[in-house]
């Protein structure tokens, strides 16, 4: 049992948009943490909702975005579905929000997101963009958990003409979940998270692919498992937030080919000292981080 | 509790030289079946040895490889030393072997260490190279377990001149550890391992490289962490990896580079069908591969 921060305390209604492993885990994380107000799950398929509330993510399913976001004074609206439904669900948000509602959304990729909802909504401030760097490559409410956020950090967005008590709303809720909230901008965000998240899923697939075609998937064990573990992501997820991030991965991609001819040219000149330096380095960078990020050396199949 | 595999049961005296993680896991492993010889570890430093024999994982510590191969008519010694020592120890075991001693080792490359044992010993006959495909990036006899090596495969060379009675010992003794021997050529090996193993490392650690470059390890989160495990392997023991399957490596960086060109071009050119069947195709390739390698989606911080 964790506690609610005083902030999201103000909030009469959290309306969770898609109740799938992220949204259902916010929707527990969050009564986990003995958020007063009312949850509300909405979803195209009645079937998902209704699931996500025998669940016990959500108090209330609709199928009703009206439904869901009317009713209490003050209202934050966390969109959760895939990348691609954004601009229909916003689409609906622009007729439907007022003073007390807020908007959040927890898409891989902000610069395009934020730039729809300032296209979309009335009144852009009351939209602050997320991503709380959690998740897994199975799907559904079934796969929810309470503490899927736990010491995870989740990037806030910070540009120009963001409304700051729009930001401590959106922080409150990452707190709540017991997230570590970073404010950056948009294209801050993409542009590293191109780095530790979409580059590595690309490279992820591509090592399968390379080892299916020489027929090498026999002697794999232990190490390729958990090296491709993110290959096993929904391809249609991961198509929208490469095709959202389109600039960023290819600058992630140029900067990690360039690095990979700089290795193989060590390795055909026989540079010890320079594969040592490197390996040692990357060894020592990836301990710390790992330490810090909680000590664990693997997700232990989360 | 396993059980000794027959031909093992014939073996009077298991010389695990190198009582590391993995040496020590053998020994481990042989006592969990029961094996009826008795089992002893060789090392340079005597604290080592010492420690494994007092976790279990050998009967007997001592640092003289004389002591440890002679003493009993039908010896197997097991290299578990890093790759590195190799050369010097097959030169030591080139005056102590003799009819009744079997050799192999598990070392991460074979064409080269086959090779080797073939230059050194008297009769390359009594050498049979192993891989099996365990470990961890973390070292020393207390990370040793008894079930490192359950269920993963194995890789036993085969090649003109073996003796298939010198590959029936050494496969038994794998069997007896509950692992699925695969017989295969050193170059088929080498040029597979480097695709679902050297190659990958290679790129786990310069994932971690490209990411600090660019200051992003601070959004890094799940998905980052199993990806880039196997990048905190010991960098002297992955020189060593390199070093000896040298133009294999060149091979699967090329291969490896070529995919990514063709990714960042499809990419580039918004090729949506494209990267949803390379996407879609990586991931049924690899669930299926994980299906079939035991069902857990990484290695729970093994």
């Amino acid at each position: 049992m964790g506690q609610t921060d005083s902030q999201l305390s103000t909030v009469g209604r959290v309306a969770i948009v898609g109740t799938g492993l992220v949204g259902g885990s916010i929707g527990l994380g969050l009564r986990s943490a003995g958020y007063p107000g009312r949850i509300v799950g909405v979803g195209r398929r009645a079937e998902t909702v209704r699931r996500a509330a025998a669940l016990g993510c959500i108090d209330e399913p609709t199928t009703d975005l009206a439904e869901a976001v009317r009713g209490d004074t003050n209202v934050l609206v966390v969109l959760a579905t895939p990348l691609g439904a954004f601009e229909q669900v916003l689409t609906a948000l622009a007729d439907l929000s007022g003073d007390g509602v807020v908007i959040t959304d927890v898409g891989s990729t902000k610069e395009q997101v934020c730039a729809t909802a300032g296209r979309l909504l009335p009144d852009p401030s009351r939209f602050v963009g997320s991503h709380p760097m959690a998740g897994g490559e199975r799907h559904g409410p079934d796969q929810a958990v309470a503490d899927l956020f736990v010491d995870k950090p989740c990037i806030v967005t910070d540009e120009p003409g963001t409304d700051s008590s729009v930001v401590a709303v959106v922080e409150s809720l990452w707190r709540t979940l017991r997230m570590r909230p970073i404010r950056m901008t948009p294209a801050e965000h993409d542009r590293k998270a191109a780095l530790i998240s979409h580059l590595p899923h690309a490279i992820a697939a591509l090592i399968v692919q390379v080892a299916c075609r020489s027929d090498a998937l026999g002697l794999a064990s232990t190490g390729f498992l958990d090296t491709t573990r993110i290959a096993s992501g929904d391809p249609n997820v991961w198509l929208d937030v490469f095709a959202t991030n389109r600039q960023a991965m290819l600058d992630a991609i140029d900067a990690f080919g360039s690095d990979l001819a700089q290795f193989r040219q060590m390795l055909e000149s026989g540079d010890r000292a320079g594969l040592f330096d490197l390996l040692a380095r990357c060894r020592l960078q990836r301990d710390r981080w790992g330490e810090a990020f909680g000590g664990e050396n693997t997700t232990k199949g989360e």
